[in-house]
């Protein structure tokens, strides 16, 4: 099978899908819930299932658990994947203490900002210069960096990251960084997220009105 | 016009396409290119637009900028909107000081925490007990908090807002909450989002191999 991107595309809306779910208590699917949870076909969750030889009853459902499992299985990060922060400000600093980022899947390794001297308060792993990153990724197969430097900057360190190797990026600039083949990003826009509860609450408020 | 949900949800597809197009340098677009973009039919738009008054001459066009600004001025934030974090752990602490939380549209007023004399670090606001909480939100209309609370305490935290008046959440705990009628949760799973990375970077690398 060759690469597809609509596939991979899809079978995150599974898991997604199968993960809220579960949150939900639910222990076992049809296709069909799938489907209306991610938005797509009962046909097309089966065909895909099939493509990727996830077996399942599909009369007597399947389990979430499994299915998860499987879908990990296929495309999962393994365990103990090392990522790295570019930019040490607030965010950044913050993300480096982030016990979601020190798990068995991930492990953040490193820090790095323009003035790593100037990088204050008690953190989980080393902060370098920028002019070590080069170096430091050399050999090290680190597929995915968060960047958290200053908006003006954010495209430069993106291209320089990516000529090293980084196909994965989480942005937290306020910048939209665009993807190019083979690589993925991200974009966190905290203010925008925060916009648009304002837009629903006004909308909600004024609706009857409009 | 009663209230639709549907019809905002499409709003804010519109406005974050329109963003995407801007960024790109697009000052002029169709309904074509907005519906490519948000992923809906150009005659829905239109239909949208002429139910919202939203001008603009079909035939020739709309300008990107004139059509933003229809936007926010029928749902979007009005300026000085203020905001609140419950809870100052490290994530807390770097959104209480995210320059993008003090702008003209928001200002980012208070923090609170179980222990605020224990919350370190230069902030650019002052910090409360979860005590004072209920005095302090008392007639202030405070519509939009930030919930970054141990992942245990985060849904008694989110009722306890939701009672006190607050319909939108900005929620960084790693639990999804609920939406219940007239409240709006932006779940930012940050696991979940470098998760989905390295599902599309595997993916992408075991692609013609499945």
């Amino acid at each position: 099978m060759t690469f597809n991107k609509e596939l991979v595309v899809r079978l995150l809306r599974y898991k997604n899908a199968l993960l809220k779910l579960k949150n939900l208590g639910v222990l076992k699917v049809f296709s069909d819930n799938i489907a209306d949870t991610a938005g797509v076909t009962a046909s097309q969750v089966r065909k895909d299932f099939s493509l990727l030889k996830i077996a399942g009853n599909k009369r007597g459902g399947y389990q979430i658990k499994e299915l998860l499992e499987d879908i990990t299985d296929i495309v999962g990060p393994t365990s103990g994947e090392s990522i790295i922060v570019v930019g040490c400000g607030n965010i950044g600093r913050a993300l480096i203490n982030y016990k979601g980022f020190h798990s068995e899947t991930f492990e953040m390794i490193a820090g790095f900002d323009i003035s790593p001297e100037t990088v204050s308060g008690s953190l989980t792993c080393p902060v370098y210069g920028m002019d070590k990153l080069e170096e430091f990724l050399l050999g090290k197969n680190i597929k995915v960096a968060i960047i958290s430097v200053p908006d003006n900057v954010a495209a430069e360190v993106y291209d320089k990251l990516v000529k090293l190797g980084v196909k994965g990026f989480l942005n937290f600039a306020r910048v939209n960084l665009r993807e190019i083949d083979g690589v993925f990003v991200n974009n966190v826009n905290l203010e925008l997220s925060i916009e648009n509860l304002f837009y629903y609450i006004n909308f909600m408020e004024k609706g009857t009105s409009i």
